[in-house]
């Protein structure tokens, strides 16, 4: 684990969040971009050297949908950046961690993401990544 | 806001948790913090340029026993840090969010520390942090 890579953010618009986050961040976000295969809309910001993620669903059965009509907008997930996330998913399985997917998938912003099971680490949903070279 | 300073993560026991955290951060906790006005006990692991900051209650009316009994444990706040903690509570309020105090406080890991009600910032609870020198 090198650092957190960002923070994703579940919000119900991202029109709106963006001003919102643009307005507590003092910077607007640097990138928009959609993510057919999870359902989702997102848009970055940069914060020192991790980004703040904010999540806009795109149908009614996507994660993001479902995490807002149980828990309501918030904080989603942390994101770590990782070296090698093949290595990483087979230490932390060791561990006793429950990974989501069993092989690495294309997530946002180039990146190559795994999710852990939020019940084996602390109510906490955590993504390894690493940037796809 | 010059970056994530730190993410908070509310916990049951921070002896069970920190060694989950050790496990997946794959680093041990670098110090531990009782703050006695906000009834807490604290953990630190370093992880980049920011922290991970885990939060046990040490008494029954703390924000964090209310926080887990409410919505479990999990990611409790994003801190940020800044350079001049009364600049950003004057811009922040004349932009519309609600500050949980008027006034900086003394938090843990020795900083002035502000809260954003989470009403006006899409459910997330925002703390502001300036070291102290």
């Amino acid at each position: 684990m090198n650092k957190i890579e960002h923070i994703g953010i579940a919000v119900k618009s991202l029109e709106i969040s963006n001003e919102v986050f643009a307005k507590i961040l003092n910077t607007l976000p640097y990138k928009s971009e959609e993510v057919i295969s999870e359902g989702v809309n997102t848009s970055f910001f940069k914060m020192g050297d991790s980004k703040i993620e904010l999540l806009e669903a795109t149908k009614a059965d996507s994660p993001i949908a479902k995490f807002i009509e149980k828990k309501g907008e918030g904080i989603h997930h942390i994101a770590f950046d990782v070296s090698d996330i093949l290595s990483e998913m087979e230490r932390l399985k060791n561990e006793g961690f429950v990974l989501l997917n069993t092989e690495p998938k294309k997530g946002a912003d180039n990146k190559l993401v795994c999710f852990l099971h939020p019940k084996s680490s602390n109510g906490v949903l955590i993504e390894l990544c690493q940037e796809i070279k």
